[in-house]
């Protein structure tokens, strides 16, 4: 891990982009505490540039409750080359979309299979980088989307202990059984008129996760519409399990 | 409204027992507050006795976040005389239940449709006489089951502002209809995996409300096992709606 630009923002906290092999990324660390944090990992659908305001408001939040934050590219998207196989599949989905045809599971598995299988890898990179650096102590918790992602993640990597997963991104079938294997705390945001998701999936995703505590909070409103509150739950959540 | 008894618990909270002309009430408010304070309804399957333990966590909670809590006793419930058709409607429900056989809709209207039509007015009745007495101001909120009252008296009574439902009762065909004239902010609690509850029927019931701010918390756990956070986020609920 390479550091590649730092700045201090206007409160405080430092703001640091990073490279990983080919990877970039940024990590948000408070800029008071000494003892090292838990560590937020921030998931996103995709194109650091485009998700940076969302990304720095949720870092935000998690810096001043303590923690630090950090994300990283995802493949195929932002300045990371396009992937040939990943660019059809999304071009595929939306055609479908716009023709008003319901998204077959054929679509949802070559868009999204192939990015689990190459992003949990990177993220477990991340991990093993972020985790040595003085300022980074433990636990982990993960944020975001993309789901399957965060579902695979979660399943598979020990040092995540708690998960906020955000039900706004198709879910390959695959998900459903990979999410059996997740034992984690687990707090699942659900935006009841998602455009473009699958409330039933959602919901069914949410039936098959093999948590003991699990919890759902679906709001209404679109994709990008989490009223601020549901935010603030979240924090909440991870404050219970990260500290 | 009769005050038939008064006691100051160890935490300062003064419950006062009341009687409704023959209906038995109770109410709690905060020792300290002198302004009058917004109220919570607290709803409850019927059996002021039974549920007493839970009411009287539930009113803490509310008197400590500064509000008064009232509740009143069911029709046909605790020590009011037994209804026969209700008495009748349950019994059958039981044994469909004990035979694992599917509740019909008509068990459910028999059972639940005369208890929203005798108690919504006893509600209101109740708000009347709370609401005259000078340690009370408003707003008013709702919170607990029986859901299909919850709902219509949210529906039809304007002095309620924010609501706290428990999907934790058989819901009828009516008041999916009612749910629609819903118009508060509403926090619908959703026990996942609540033995007597039919959960794609309170996710139904939670799209019909025609609120434009509701949220649904569902938690993992039978029916009496919210857990303390969601009770906590049902009071932050209150505290933004009525505060």
């Amino acid at each position: 891990m390479r550091f590649t630009s730092e700045q201090r923002l206007d409160d405080g906290v430092l703001e640091r982009e990073f490279t990983l092999g080919d990877i970039p990324g940024i990590l948000w660390t408070s800029g008071t505490v000494s003892a090292p944090a838990p560590l937020i990992l921030l998931g996103h659908p995709g194109g650091l540039r485009r998700m940076y305001p969302r990304l720095l408001d949720r870092a935000r939040q998690s810096t001043a409750d303590g923690f630090a934050a950090a994300t990283i590219e995802l493949p195929g998207s932002g300045d990371r080359p396009r992937i040939a196989a990943t660019e059809q599949a999304r071009a595929d989905l939306r055609r479908a979309m716009e023709a008003g045809e319901p998204v077959g599971a054929e679509i949802v598995d070559r868009l999204v299979l192939p990015l689990v299988e190459t992003s949990v890898p990177e993220w477990q990179a991340a991990l093993n980088a972020l985790l040595s650096l003085p300022e980074i102590g433990g636990p982990v918790g993960y944020s975001g989307g993309v789901i399957a992602i965060g579902t695979r993640l979660a399943a598979v990597e020990p040092r995540i202990s708690a998960a906020v997963l955000f039900a706004g991104s198709f879910v390959p079938a695959a998900t459903f059984e990979e999410a059996r294997q997740v034992t984690v705390p687990l707090h699942v945001l659900l935006q009841w008129d998602d455009e473009g998701n699958d409330r039933q999936a959602a919901l069914d995703l949410f039936d098959a996760f093999g948590s003991r505590e699990k919890t759902l909070h679906a709001n209404l409103g679109g994709h990008t519409g989490v009223p601020p509150y549901a935010g603030e739950a979240a924090a909440r959540f991870f404050a219970r399990h990260l500290t």
